[in-house]
């Protein structure tokens, strides 16, 4: 066999694995407490499904435009242009199957090789993959614990900039940690971006599931609207993660150039599901309001018991459905060393599945604190008690 | 704005500009017979339908993973493995959305840059795109006029191999012009493929569009099951265009590096399409059978008239849904000298929107006739005769 020498570059995302051994480990008869993937739970807003069954019903089962049905593109644009006070046609959206698809998309669109892409670490795996998959070389800036929430490590980010850099992932609102930029960190990452003439990816994943306060975007700041790429996806907000739906959303130059990659690789998005998506963002809200009023009880549920245990300190984000606990206190009393040995013990000892700081990156050089991903997405507030419940008792024995 | 130089390389499907301009004829109150895209106007079997929307209601709107539900990966290898006479697992299926999507994939784990790649021409257009988007070498071969259909120019193929020579596409059952090969030029091509080291990609998305006869697949020949990647999709066989489902089949090693892009790319395909398909294959074949019986009733009535008219020459193929007429007497007829003003005479005079040659890749050296291609997957049968009725009276007359 003769496997692309690219391939040898390509990442996974590291908690299926993760998956694969709470699903051993449940198949065995044991009680697991699912928090460590970022599926949901929650059933799709019943108008949403309805309206993409109408549709089936309605010959919408023939291809659409490579770039989307052009009705989403418009209702998009209206949607977000509004919430994030930058204006946007449909000229500016390019429907995707799956939020993630912008990834690889937007680093194809902008990235020679040997481009330098600054991406944040802890974070989302797919970043480094794509880049260092499509010839990029990855550079990781951290996320550093502030008062009460985590923070860019913007002095980092400074400093890794080189006259190679030309890219940079921005995920505000992140996963793992929460984190959250004021407006002035804002800005100093635009005087950045302008200065050393950068395009910025904007992950904006978590921008809807947020539960106290606004969510801002980066691309509204001034000269970033014509930076900055939007990744949206309507897995979150209308509980549709298996639907596969989401856009790019930035300069119509780029935009059109999404579109044709569209056209090569997947022809277009599912059409009548593109329907029911219309629905979601223009039709009753009623449903999707539920859905964020059932995660905000899971994340006070679970940041409650989380800091009722000895050695564990847990941030409370506004937004995205993942905590992001500092753990180390906690693994000194258990006298464990390292990130395995602890995630397998947690398993073992109390059903409780979760990723750690390892699947998000390799560790930065200084890094001395173990941290712990939950994701509460996918499990009903009595479980998170009951399983969390669990967790203090192991740590604190 | 600086979008990267790959982007330079990347083609697109020239027959959406042909849509566009049938479009804003149609829109001026002119009727248009819609001969130009690949798309269907038959409904999807509804018990595919139903089947999809029962797994809504079930829940399968969260992920599943990122190769496939298991259940369509297990009952798609048994129907591939029947019809193929292969023995393939689910190990050798990787879900993706789309049939399209295995054409780029299979480049990234299979083709370094500078590799060459034969591909055939005239050929779907996304191949050559493809290849070279991802830095490889197109290189094209050629299809001659047999006695009865097209037939792959095998002494080009020989011709054009190289030592840098790595990848070959084989789209049997070909789009545009219905090739198919005989089991003897089967076992010639795949001695070539063994001297010369060779792996296949092999578009068989219209194996089960077959109305005379039983379909092979290359796949099947010695030593070339290990070397084969077949592109399925439900899109045809099912009336699923607009749903986008297929996959990637082919040797274990393969399928692993093709999950881990889909891990990449999009996660995975949409979920509760999934049921759909597993009922297209395992459930009432009635409706599969009708979109057959449908398909070769406007074929017969096509080829009937297009033979009919004079300066044009058409095969009968026995599997696709696209005609390929050798037209060369009827330009002469007309006085016409290109393809442009041919194909917009067509359109204006008639109302017959038809791809040409061009629009399936650059004539190859010493090509002389002229050729279009007509789809008649998104056409009715009273259509079809009205309208090539109308193109018969214009080039006679």
């Amino acid at each position: 066999m003769r496997i692309a020498e690219r391939i040898s570059r390509l990442g996974t995302e590291t908690a299926f694995a993760v998956s694969a051994e709470a699903a051993a480990f449940a198949a065995k008869g044991n009680k697991v407490y699912p928090f460590h993937l970022g599926d949901m739970n929650i059933p799709t807003p019943a108008n949403v499904v309805e309206a993409a069954e109408k549709a089936i019903r309605d010959g919408k089962t023939g291809y659409c435009p490579n770039a989307g049905v052009p009705q989403l593109r418009e209702v998009l644009a209206a949607d977000v242009s509004a919430s994030r006070g930058v204006e946007y046609t449909m000229e500016n959206v390019v429907i995707q199957p799956g939020g993630k698809p912008t990834i690889g998309k937007f680093f194809l669109a902008l990235m020679n090789p040997g481009d330098e892409v600054l991406y944040p670490n802890p974070g989302y795996p797919i970043y480094e993959s794509q880049i260092e998959f499509h010839g990029g070389k990855a550079v990781p800036y951290g996320l550093i614990e502030g008062e009460k929430n985590f923070e860019l490590d913007l002095d980092a980010i400074e400093d890794r900039i080189t006259p190679r850099t030309k890219l940079m992932v921005l995920n505000d609102l992140q996963n793992p940690t929460g984190a959250e930029c004021t407006q002035a960190q804002f800005e100093k990452l635009a005087e950045l971006v302008l200065k050393h003439d950068l395009y910025v990816l904007c992950d904006e994943a978590y921008f809807d599931i947020r539960y106290e306060g606004k969510s801002s975007s980066f691309a509204a700041l001034a000269g970033m609207t014509e930076r900055c790429v939007i990744l949206y996806t309507f897995s979150k907000k209308f509980a549709m993660t298996g639907w596969r739906l989401g856009a790019a959303i930035g300069p119509k130059e780029i935009i059109d150039v999404i579109a044709k990659i569209n056209v090569n690789d997947e022809s277009c998005s599912n059409h009548f599901i593109q329907y029911g998506a219309i629905e979601g963002l223009t039709g009753d809200q009623a449903q999707a309001k539920q859905i964020l009023a059932i995660l905000k009880e899971r994340r006070d549920t679970a940041v409650d018991i989380l800091n009722s245990i000895e050695g564990v300190n847990c941030f409370r984000p506004n937004a995205t459905f993942y905590l992001y606990p500092n753990i180390t206190g906690a693994m000194k009393k258990k006298g464990l060393t390292d990130y395995d040995s602890m995630r397998k013990a947690y398993l073992h000892k109390t059903g409780v599945s979760v990723c750690t700081r390892l699947h998000f990156g390799r560790a930065l050089k200084g890094e001395k604190d173990f941290y712990i991903r939950l994701a509460y997405s996918g499990i009903d507030t009595p479980e998170i008690n009951e399983g969390l419940g669990r967790l203090k008792v192991f740590i604190e024995n």
